[in-house]
């Protein structure tokens, strides 16, 4: 006998463009969505009976009638808009994820013109039951670099080590952080501003002895720049540069210039979260906090 | 006061390529692997002390050292002869997750030549303490479509409902199917053939009412071909074809021609698991089985 | 002062999916287009007047339209068709190119079930002014690998040389190639069929010396099974697969296995062209043919 | 019979990353390299002779040794002295095309951090044979966005036309921009910033009646801005953004206030060449100019 022990259902990859006038100063919003709804929708699974099944493309419809009638503030405002929405229209929803991100356009001009330069983007996930809300904003791809001040050494070595200790080489990473807000109503976007010039700042200022240190840097940085946030969590790739192989090559770089081949593959992956002292250890999206 | 809660650190992208020869037969296996270890590495962190670091290089080097010596049997064999090296010989490590993906090389001839036709991966993922050991392997990618018998009706409407009823139309998904055995020593090659065969049996024939049922429908046939299976977990994209908007512009195609424009975004996202009864309902790498 | 030297408009990432049912047995398609037409369209350029300038959302509908009323029953039949209408129906346009892209789409049942093998696909680029057509087909993405009869010797050494010869060597290949067809109605699909296992089949029978001389012989089998088409073009990504840093792990594998580490960059990128003698050498879409 | 009619090889994505110290400060340069080298190779195609063939292997050695020797000064002077190096060093090549792309480092700090933004890429290609050189550089991947001042009307209708005129719609581009250089000594750095002005703030300045004007307004201000450009050509993006379909929801945004689905997929296509009257018209790497 076979068992449907978990399941949910949504609409993913919902493109939404906002633009608000305020005079002759527009304010652009451009969003990527997922909703992912939980709940009492055993039947359409095991029967095919579709009765309780609000379609994903009503899913979608809401995104747009929502943003018509309220605007998008934040991201994470409009995230719990739509968890709100979900929760409060359809009984037989017992939790709703909503994941927002959004893509880095920067101003031009005072008015209307703007350019998108970034590939890293802000993102929120709202998760909710009608017990327990939460709300983890973030930045997905955050590279960063520091051509000096960072070291590996006096680690353990096995078998295979082959690996020589350095005292200087290029720190460099790819990363993914997020921070988990300590309640519903905070100024979002002031925070995540804070939030993204601390990961910068503690990235830049750590002398780093391994990029694990450093992660736990850049974690407590955003707990000490944003009191509304009460964990973080970092995934950091460590984009390794290596030394170009110029003895066999019979040259020598001058005194003052490096050459390295930057590498994609394989990369180390550091991961950690840093929390207030006391604050809830929890499952979020599968994560632990 | 701040702490560190989580954290675990490894090599990701190590890209290993193997031939065995077997007479004039070669053997090939093209893999991906990622390491993560957990255990008690909070120094680093916390100080940058790495005397209980194991470089992630060295990490690396022993996917190629334990495939030199024992060669690589299946995704799964692999992966638990890792999981156990680091744990053997490693006291600060408690937990090892090894993840690996093997390119879909299909064979041209009974010698030595390969053709890789399929962007479809096959993966495992070993999760090992000292005391719990779990093998979840699966497909990823796996594209699908059913031209008809597949229908999507008497859902609930809300007030944002605009979808029309269809008694007939496109069923296209990409799946990611995982499923977990219930123990660690099993022909592991046989048992992916028989799920995946199982996988793309159970959509064709399924008359679908919907793409969650379809779900069911799936993971029951893999608990049915595999005896080795203890869980299943699917995640189906629903890959939206739209009928193209023939009436404006004058034209009716003929009877039995049908013309539709494929969408990526937005796209349904179903997701579901289905046991055995009475299968230990467990969270593995963040996701509830 | 400035002058507009060149230009060209249309519609690109056209999707358009048709099925054709034959009794019980479906038919499908699943194609990506873009349309670039040229001609008599300065005026919007230089002033905004958009007088002459036909929409490239009604380019999008004629897809739609033509498809309806002719099916598509290859790719370089529907491409033909559809440079035919810009031709025949605008006469400010003067030269129509008309790219198909086909997604690889195999038969699981004989009634209507499919699965996606993506890797890999199919393509033809129409080219036509109101005097001169060319039709160009090919595979984009064909990946084969030799895992023996390959080497590397006898090569120019120059002071930064330090490449070791090999007479064993992974010869492996992300393949795009082209055929230019000498008319315009031809067995389209069975050409491919039978150009594609001409690749398959020279890639893997060749003894290689250099990828070069591979491509040669690659170019060779197309032009000799398929007596519609006078040239080839091919662009062999030469996939480098080093072996593993065995010796300082102080591990070395059994007699008849090998370890290798794959890798994406560099690359070598061989390129190359074979006609029949007497053959045009014409400039087609940019490229020397 | 069958010839070998055009060939060139070499090595692509090869990765230099080198740092330059100013006392404190570093200046960095992230690149990515494609070497083709065109000339008298043709027995290793027909025979598997490589007595002639310098490896792609030392190519790429070329790159870091040269990079030690002499620094990066600007993509376009490397470029230019990779060119040359194969010229001067080997009598069988004939032409050299060497093609350069840098990752959008940014400077976080007035030493020796770095954050990159990484959707947009510059790029230089350099092709010379022993008596014609050519310098083509430009960016990859601008992408901009007006969220007004942009129409489409007047244009002509076909059977198929069924789009509606607008005098007001989001003008967005994701553009391909190159210029050729009258010459070979030029400040190519800021040139490079010069262009990039221009190409933002005709954008911006423009009210566009298509995007083939703002195309023409955008060749014509680079023109402008560096008197060293003799030709500039564009390929722009046109992404729509598409009204969401509010009406059959019921709701109605307040005065100010709009909503769009943004799309990918299909985009118009734009392109177009302005040139100075009297310059060149040339073929350079497959492109008219």
């Amino acid at each position: 006998m076979t068992v449907l022990t978990h399941h949910r259902y949504g609409k993913a990859g919902v493109r939404l463009f906002t633009v608000e006038h305020r005079d002759d100063r527009h304010e652009i919003a451009d969003l990527a969505l997922r909703i992912a709804l939980s709940g009492d929708f055993e039947q359409t699974y095991l029967t095919g009976d579709n009765s309780g099944v609000l379609p994903t493309d009503s899913q979608r419809n809401a995104v747009y009638a929502l943003a018509a009638e309220h605007g998008v503030r934040s991201l994470e405002e409009f995230g719990l808009l739509l968890a709100r929405h979900f929760l409060d229209n359809d009984p037989s929803v017992s939790s709703a994820e909503i994941h927002v991100r959004q893509a880095p356009w920067d101003r031009l001009t005072e008015q209307h013109s703007f350019v998108k330069l970034r590939d890293e983007c802000r993102f929120t996930t709202v998760q909710a039951t009608r017990e327990r809300w939460s709300v983890i904003s973030g930045v997905d791809g955050l590279s960063l670099l520091n051509s000096t001040n960072s070291e590996f050494r006096g680690f353990r070595k096995d078998v295979y080590t082959t690996l020589a200790e350095t005292s200087d080489r290029i720190l460099a990473t790819h990363a993914v952080a997020g921070w988990r807000y300590a309640g519903l109503e905070h100024p979002w976007d002031k925070n995540f501003a804070q939030a993204r010039n601390a990961l910068m700042n503690a990235f830049t200022a750590t002398y780093s002895r391994s990029l694990q240190q450093t992660l736990y840097e850049m974690g407590q940085a955003v707990l000490h720049a944003c009191g509304d946030v009460d964990a973080v969590r970092l995934r950091l790739r460590n984009l390794h540069h290596l030394p170009a192989p110029l003895a066999p090559l019979g040259v020598q770089p001058p005194a003052g210039r490096q050459i390295f081949v930057a590498t994609d593959q394989p990369y180390g992956l550091i991961e950690g979260s840093v929390a207030r002292a006391g604050a809830q250890h929890l499952q979020v999206g599968g994560e632990p906090w």
